[in-house]
């Protein structure tokens, strides 16, 4: 597996929240997963570079082969002996014709079909997606404007179940205070969180028409083409674009204005000169009610309603730490030129939370529910080592400190199950730590969850602890706070970890060497403690590694006392720190399309049906009710089922039209539908499993609750398979 | 009842969608109603006009009396006559005291005490729902904004769960396509849809500081000063003034600054003059792209969302009509000088649906199961004649001609049982007609649901039918539409109501009126001749009203065949019709609050405790558990119903601090959570509801699943209360 490193640092260096959902996205070369219904990629090719310098040798002795070819004719050599010449340059061209192929794919990072694979994939999905609704490109009929896109009926239910799935998973889970705040906000705000200075994307004009263009991404598309199209160029040139590649979020307007000189890159629409780099601000501006002299802006994010309002939620949760606030609401950037369809938009609805803790005890009460997890993790260290993500358990990167406290691990293990119930595939899902350059200088770490796309590794969470920086901005800067936050007293009350070593007993035991192994029992993590602990209750001892000794030592139950105490502490002033999860919710939707949609092939064969293996929790419609063949009385039986469904709250769709009833399974199988019901007789009917394509039969009564009960996650399909008599179709799927 | 009535005309004259929420608010005067814990207004006083009349007589005649004292005086008349005429003139002023009274409590509309009840009682909400975080200004920290307000951490779950049970009662009821569109939106659709244009309050200047007032708001707060606090007015002076406020709505920027002249208007803040009237566009503007040369406006409503995407809709829909789509989303008008607090804000939420309807056929499938209710209705003709608003039966409204088409009469009907499902008191509820002046030309009939708040009559749900104007004007203005919606061909498919009248048995029965009766016949609308389908069916005969022979007739069922045929029509070409509810979020949720809100003395009678009488629908959180003493074992047990309640998926709090259990009861009274658990041993907990403090007894495994059963709605309080034990607990409420 081959990562291309790049050493990114923020291009927000006050550190915003837009380290979630930053400028970049880090969509490093990868291969792509299989693709279900397409080809996978087959195995790397050669190295690029040991190929382009081939291609290069190959193509001097063409030249020289050339040189002789002529030469001999010129010569007027006899003909066997030009042929033979000709024969052997023809032999090099095809030789060079293969070359170029192997680099090409090598270029494409995944193998001669891979980009092709991934593109027409990414096709099929968008196709259905758009065919079906589940979104639309707003106001169309306008022309639409880039970056803006309606969810259609089946997207705005997934967006809907996700959203609720959220509020169930986290707000009411963890008790959080949820607020809603507006999306017009005064520049004050902003100004304190940095977002009217910083808050930036490097643009050029064409110097004559006028038009807009992102500098970044015209020096990315002209290094991306040359090496990807120029099989021509040196290895040491293609080395060069690749660098600039990788330290493209660094460079300064005056850096990006020189490299787009040197190479003399022009606007793509018309090749007129480009204008110098220059910062644009992403937010959408306007003004504040009607003297035109109140400045107010689109809220980029929403986290900042929360900080505002931190000390009005400090004594709604009874002046108690920790404690989370949330918020779901949409969020607006001006992007210069929005591309890669509904991953990079101009609106988009966050859900944010604020978590808030005292800066001394990151531990958190249910830490140890996530511990056990494992899971992807792209830990900087391995980015360094151009290592790729590993299978981690969650409790071992925070024992081991390379996740800096318990709650950011607890967090991040809470959004991982949130992930994968939605249905995202746990395999190509990572949680990839900030590098230090890309962090604010306060940020103490920040994880982002990256789901793999055909975009490549798309950053759709961002989990970052960002110590006390945002509420202490705004303690500075707003100006009606009658007592500044940094100031506010907390009275701590929390669970501490008390490690207390019986020297006594340790240096009967360990003489000389007391010392050491008292420190290294002092020295232990909360996890490691707690394990011990455990241990020592259970078996009485324990073996203890002490490095310092460079050995393992026998710890006994009476030589170390280990407890959790209740410790208040009163009147200690600090400023709370938050660690904030922020989740995309368009791009986790988008991504989760990709990972549920696959196509299989129509019984006749004829055809690939798509399908979306949502699960119940997600899919936009439960289920369908279809009569099998036009007829008034099960079109009653229909209805009775549908009102059932009704009053039970289970979204669904009656299909009363005369289309074969292999083509209304198709349909709704296209819209991810999980169960479908057939009526084919007045007293039972049949339950259709989209998946397996099984069915089973159960009485006109039963019909509802059944599906109720599968789509609430009380029973499995596996436990409805077991209960019912089966049913087989065979012509029904034609 | 006095009503005063306001021939109120649309200031917005292309019938924007704003006549919901436009831009005046019908808050006519009108007795406030009984508000619980604070003293009803006593009854009506004396007419406000014979009472300026009196009061000018009276007036005359001190001053007449002053003379003749000073004329006694001057000639030394005896001390008694001197003290006689004294006498009659202090008699007269104490007339005159009185007189002023009544005058003023005339003037407030509601007796003496009315105004200062309405204000007291709406400090009492406002002050629980701030200090409760129901909401906050947003902002607060950086001095605010006028008219943004942030949703605290109850607020925010009320609305949660009012945007819920919207999509319960309305999409998922209803089968209606949900999107989901940006509020950014280009200038063209806005264009369209005439915002850009006519979307404008009209505003003046302080001259001299440049502060921008609403023209209408200083003409009406002059008129309103002069009539409740200058009572030296004569009743003509009054009358005008009255005449103005209800013209208000109608007066040009012209004739506006002419009374503004007239009556010296200043700015209120300074006295400086004002500049004349003019047009302030109430969109938030601001720029899509960066290069400033698309202007964008932040929606003010979110139908047009769904209308530039009717086509895909109508296809999505399997090209048939009716079909309904809906949508729930921010809008924003940046209002010139926001008032009225939660009522009038520059962001909010609204829910709207568009249902699209073939023109001719505006009947409803499910119009059966709403004809029969019956509630406050206020047609046009009743205010007109000023009368109040009356209990009208729906189908009568319907079947009458009041309300214009059985599809709107649906609505109106099922927008009644949303917001009396929700809370709402059905006694402070009416659905008003807009008058003929009122409504945009190309509109049959728009209702608004009003509510009785402390400020009057608050329009929070609009309900029109307007015809086909918006499918009409993006049609003509879109550029890409490549096949424009008039065009569009719709096949009908729809039920219609045949009565055939058989005309043979007719002639026999009634000879020479045949004609006239098979006319009255042919003329009964949908509901009429269902109602005589029904009555001959059962009864065999019925009388019939023949207004044209001004008698009752007895139809037998051989004399007339009345049936609902399914009819099929092709390749009719006409746009189709859009009837539209659109939900104003915030008020019907402040409204809410007021309708819910009330006080009751706490047990020792100290102090009045404040409650919200949330049905659990609607309460933020439907129970909290608390352990009736600080102990270990109650607090587990306590813990353990909370895990329960979280799996069950009810929000709940846990209060686990040492205050009385009488003040936590209170606490919780006041954000409205219904159920309350109070863990008094290991085995068994009580069960209180909120309203009547009556508790039950039940098992620990049992609290979770009871409150789910009373909260989801699957069993009533008085059901639980009839199967568990009782508990009577002297000293709990203490």
């Amino acid at each position: 597996m081959r990562i291309l490193i790049s050493l990114v640092s923020s291009s927000t260096p006050t550190g915003l929240h837009l380290l979630s959902f930053s400028r970049r996205l880090h969509t490093k070369i990868s291969p792509f997963s299989t693709l279900i219904g397409l080809k996978p990629p087959p195995a790397m090719a050669a190295s690029e570079d040991s190929l382009r310098r081939s291609l290069a040798e190959k193509q001097s002795s063409i030249e020289s082969q050339g040189n002789t070819v002529r030469t001999l004719k010129a010569a007027n050599a006899e003909k066997a002996t030009v042929d033979e010449a000709i024969e052997k340059l023809n032999a090099l061209k095809l030789d060079k014709s293969v070359m170029e192929k192997q680099l090409q794919a090598a270029v494409n990072g995944n193998g001669p079909d891979g980009s092709i694979n991934k593109e027409a994939f990414r096709q099929a999905v968008v196709n259905t997606l758009e065919r079906r609704l589940f979104y639309i490109p707003s106001f169309k009929i306008y022309r639409g404007v880039a970056g803006l896109y309606d969810y259609g009926p089946p997207g705005c239910a997934v967006k809907s179940n996700v959203l609720s799935f959220w509020r169930q998973h986290f707000v009411l889970e963890e008790n959080m205070l949820e607020v809603d705040c507006p999306c017009v906000t005064p520049e004050a705000v902003l100004k304190a969180s940095g977002h009217v200075d910083k808050f930036t994307d490097l643009m050029v004009k064409d110097e004559k028409t006028g038009t807009c263009y992102r500098a970044d991404h015209l020096l990315k598309d002209f290094c991306n083409e040359k090496i990807q199209k120029d099989l021509t160029i040196s290895a040491e040139k293609a080395a060069e674009l690749k660098h600039v590649l990788a330290m493209l979020d660094d460079l300064s307007a005056e850096e990006l204005g020189a490299k787009i000189k040197e190479y003399g890159i022009t606007a793509p629409d018309t090749k007129n000169p480009l204008s110098d780099p220059y910062p644009f601000n992403l937010m959408f501006q306007t003004s504040i009610g009607p003297s035109g002299l109140s400045p107010g802006y689109m809220r980029p994010e929403t986290a900042q309603g929360i900080f505002v309002n931190f000390k009005d939620l400090y004594y709604y949760n009874g002046n108690k730490l920790p404690f989370a606030a949330a918020q779901i609401g949409q969020a607006f950037r001006n992007e210069i030129s929005p591309r890669q369809g509904l991953l990079r938009v101009r609106e988009f609805t966050l859900a944010e939370i604020e978590h808030f803790v005292d800066p001394e005890y990151k531990s958190h009460p249910k830490y140890s529910e996530v511990a056990d997890l494992e899971f992807l993790m792209f830990p900087r260290e391995r980015q360094i080592s151009a290592q790729s993500a590993k299978k981690i358990q969650l409790g071992e990167a925070v024992s081991k400190g390379i996740v800096n406290n318990e709650t950011l691990g607890y967090f991040i293990g809470r959004v991982y199950l949130f992930l994968t119930r939605l249905g995202i595939d746990k395999d190509r899902l990572r949680f990839r730590q900030h590098l230090a350059n890309e962090m604010a200088h306060y940020a103490a770490d920040c994880w982002d969850a990256e789901i793999e796309s055909s975009y490549g590794w798309i950053e759709c969470v961002g989990i970052a602890d960002r110590s006390a920086y945002d509420l202490h901005a705004h303690t500075v800067l707003s100006t009606v706070y009658d007592r500044p936050l940094q100031y506010l007293t907390f009275y701590g009350g929390y669970q501490k970890l008390v490690i207390a070593p019986v020297k006594k007993e340790l240096g009967l035991a360990f003489k000389g060497n007391q010392k050491k192994v008292v420190e290294a029992l002092e020295a232990m993590n909360e996890k490691e403690a707690l394990d011990m602990k455990v241990s020592l209750e259970t078996k009485g001892e324990v073996e203890f590694y002490v490095c310092t000794l460079g050995e393992n030592v026998t710890i006994k139950k009476n030589m170390v006392s280990i407890s959790k105490e209740k410790k208040k502490e009163h009147q200690r002033t600090f400023t709370p720190s938050v660690i904030e999860p922020s989740f995309g919710i368009g791009r986790i939707i988008y991504c989760l399309y990709e990972h549920s949609f696959y196509m299989r092939p129509s019984k006749a064969g004829d055809e690939q049906l798509n399908v979306f293996r949502f699960p119940p929790l997600v899919a936009p419609i439960k289920c369908t009710v279809f009569p099998l063949v036009q007829n008034q009385q099960y079109e009653n039986v229909a209805k009775i089922i549908s009102k059932s469904l009704t009053a039970a709250g289970i979204s669904h769709k009656i299909d009363i039209t005369g289309t074969s009833i292999g083509k209304r399974y198709a349909r709704t199988d296209e819209l991810g539908v999980p169960f479908a019901i057939t009526v084919d007789s007045i007293s039972s009917v049949t339950i259709r499993e989209r998946d397996s394509k099984d069915q089973i039969r159960v009485d006109v009564e039963e019909a509802a609750p059944v599906v109720k009960s599968v789509t609430d996650g009380h029973r499995t399909w596996a436990d409805v398979w077991a209960s019912f008599p089966h049913h087989s179709s065979g012509s029904a799927e034609d």
